[in-house]
């Protein structure tokens, strides 16, 4: 296919953005998980505030609460009591005193500011102790106060249904008082490598044969990503094989398939898609790497092979049977990890699918950029796209415009400025290179040269 | 203690630094685990390539062998046989012929070059087949092969020991054959709130009282970065309260403590860690927020309460049973989630504290900055700074200098231009604000202002 007639990469950006659109609005399936376990998942009910937060007047400093009209004529003031963090609110403030808190604790009623410790100077018997604001200090009505309900009222809506659940939203949520929360179940993202090349890892490569790596590279990427990775045995390059294990490999979410979507004679994957009753929406792209990239969906197989997810549990532990027993193409029951069979079925009657070329830099780009905005979408969340970020460049970067490149690079993320630099590679099989990278440079397509000291864009993993 | 006493955050950055550079000598226990359970650990021996990368000449196109003087010509040449991926290298290539090859194939010997199919014009009887490269095109030698061993040699060193392992570094072991990979242990990470106004997640708070919301925020940060959380139950704003579970506390790797740092009446942190020998390197930090941050070691108790990490585990589950049981202050036996009792206990005698301030986003903040490289070096790891990245401002940003900041931001990690925003909020308490941020938007010690539209630094979580 001439290279005008692939998609661009912004123009396939924007077409798996709708898909996944649509795709989000199946919902998935909801659970209760522990709130301790669900960091990476996708809240599946709006996270409401259970009551006024603060649920007081609270106080941010250590000092004295008061009357702010009052402590700034600078006149003595004579401290009428204590309020420590966990105290419960005093008050009414009487007129003419002020009142010893602590930061954290409830501002007693009556009172309008807090002056910090730092600013006051203390006079009067220990038994009758004064304070005074230091002139010049003036101080205005609600500092160093938040106010009841200032930050949410209670039933006020937190955080939406499709909110990536991170630390601070466990925060959030345990402030409000819950030790579980519902979250949508992880799609399952089934992992398909074909290639007549491939040996397992366990397996001693013959002359003009490799190691299957690029199928526990994925597994971790869709773990990273929140999905559940399903690794299915080597496919070889025969109808046979290709056939048997797309049908099985239909019953997940999503399909990732690397490998026999070039322009050989081989490239078989296509032709057993197609079989399948694949509709395709795009087969190619104009990036490097990921050019020969395919994405479609299949229909769900009704009359074909059941699996059985309640038996072919793994015990547990993450483990690929078939991916490490070495039984290549000929034993296809489909293997996988960390299965809860209490889950249903997701997202009807579609499996989406993309092919991934097979080099695995290509497969790690190609995942970054639009497998895992369709797995975000397959997963409920509200937020899809790839990340990126600005760094500055150390080293020119010169190419050939006509493609939108991610080259393997390396940034510092540190201060004051995070720099970056590709690494030195030998094209998209460079497997050696892709682990010393952390990132991508993106080049955009009409680019034939990035200059050191620019600010460039990275595509972050 | 006045402003100017602190240190500024470039001099705490550096000897947080210089902190972490010790303790990373001392290095961890290893242990071996699965290849597929390996990402977020850390490589504890030099991965080495099992062989040449690649292991024979490999083709990267599909296309024709051949030798790049001959085809030049654009003479038509006999094509004398197919290699597929997967089949053993063939050759030696007879003079004026050429070999038709798959990506991923090995190149027959002989041949130095490979030219594209797309390049070629098929000509010949079906059985004699010849081909020709099209005019005015030319090969060079060496084009579209990666040479054996262009990516490694047997034996090179691929990684070494202290790489964060991620998908990347996954797909390398595999290509090498490794099913297990030997990794450090996980720090273990003793979290201890205190303070006499917390509560449980699942108590219903009294007046003046909120719930413990920054234990399980920080499990969810140690666990996300490579350590083993271990919740304390809340410790009280009292002598026996405190000591008690700091002496507890001190068997752990690392101690964050939260709350009780600051200058109050009632902040009792500091005295109760001087009473267990603490050595402070630092008691604050110009930023905000997180001001009143302190960083020190406690010698590891020789004769106090032992911890039976064998029989203590939570049986697979992570669980914070003291956490959420309520027990505050009274019940002070250790509690902590995902134990693994095989690893034995890591670095020595002394055990790195750090005292957070009280409030969640400074917590965060502070985490961020000095825990995580603090835990990344107890973790082994050879990168451990806190990782920032630029993005463009979208709104003015106002401050007083003399404090470097770090806000609440949301950034869109978004192409073309990844653009980022402060998130209101209301002070360093305000979790709905920080659940509702991505990132923490940077403002240097002496900055006032921030204009939008220009490149700014973030802190990533």
């Amino acid at each position: 296919m001439p290279a005008n007639d692939l998609l661009s990469y912004s123009e396939a950006c924007a077409f798996v953005a709708r898909r996944a659109e649509r795709l989000a609005r199946a919902k998935p399936a909801a659970e209760r998980v522990r709130l301790t376990a669900a960091a990476g998942r996708v809240l599946a009910e709006t996270l409401r505030a259970s009551s006024d937060q603060p649920p007081f007047a609270r106080s941010t400093r250590d000092g004295y609460a008061c009357r702010a009209a009052e402590i700034s004529t600078h006149g003595p003031l004579a401290v009428a009591g204590a309020t420590r963090a966990g105290d419960a609110p005093s008050g009414p403030l009487a007129c003419g005193v002020v009142w010893e808190i602590m930061t954290g604790a409830p501002v007693p009623r009556g009172a309008d500011a807090v002056v910090m410790i730092e600013h006051v100077e203390s006079a009067g018997a220990a038994a009758k102790p004064t304070i005074r604001l230091l002139p010049p200090r003036t101080i205005e009505p609600g500092e160093n106060i938040v106010a009841r309900g200032a930050q949410a009222r209670k039933g006020d809506a937190l955080l939406p249904a499709g909110t990536l659940i991170g630390a601070a939203q466990i925060a959030l949520a345990a402030s409000c008082g819950a030790t579980q929360l519902t979250v949508y179940a992880r799609p399952r993202v089934a992992i398909l490598s074909t290639g007549d090349e491939l040996v397992p890892i366990a397996a001693k490569p013959k002359p003009g044969q490799i190691r299957n790596s690029s199928s526990a590279m994925l597994a971790a990427m869709v773990s990273a990503a929140g999905g559940e990775p399903w690794i299915l045995p080597i496919a070889r390059d025969t109808l046979k094989s290709l056939d048997a294990a797309l049908a099985r490999a239909a019953a997940a979410d999503l399909l990732l398939i690397t490998g026999g979507v070039s322009a050989g004679k081989f490239d078989l994957v296509e032709p057993a898609l197609a079989r399948l009753g694949a509709r395709f929406h795009f087969t190619g792209v104009r990036i490097q790497p990921g050019k020969p990239l395919v994405f479609g969906e299949l229909p769900r197989r009704r009359d074909g092979p059941t699996i059985d997810l309640a038996t072919n549990d793994c015990a547990g532990a993450p483990s690929f049977p078939a991916f490490f027993a070495g039984k290549g193409g000929k034993k296809m029951s489909l293997s996988y990890c960390r299965i809860d069979s209490s889950v249903q079925r997701q997202n009807g009657k579609k499996c989406s699918f993309l092919g991934l070329p097979g080099n695995p830099v290509s497969s790690a780009v190609t995942f970054l950029l639009f497998a895992a905005p369709i797995l975000a979408a397959l997963a409920g969340r509200l937020h899809r796209g790839p990340r990126f970020a600005l760094a500055r460049l150390t080293e020119d970067v010169k190419t050939k415009p006509g493609l939108t490149r991610f080259l393997p690079a390396a940034c510092t993320f540190a201060a004051p400025v995070p720099e970056v630099a590709c690494v030195s590679w030998q094209g998209s099989g460079d497997l050696a290179a892709m682990a010393l990278a952390n990132c991508y440079l993106v080049v955009p397509e009409d680019s034939d040269r990035l200059k050191a000291g620019a600010t460039v864009r990275i595509l972050l993993p």
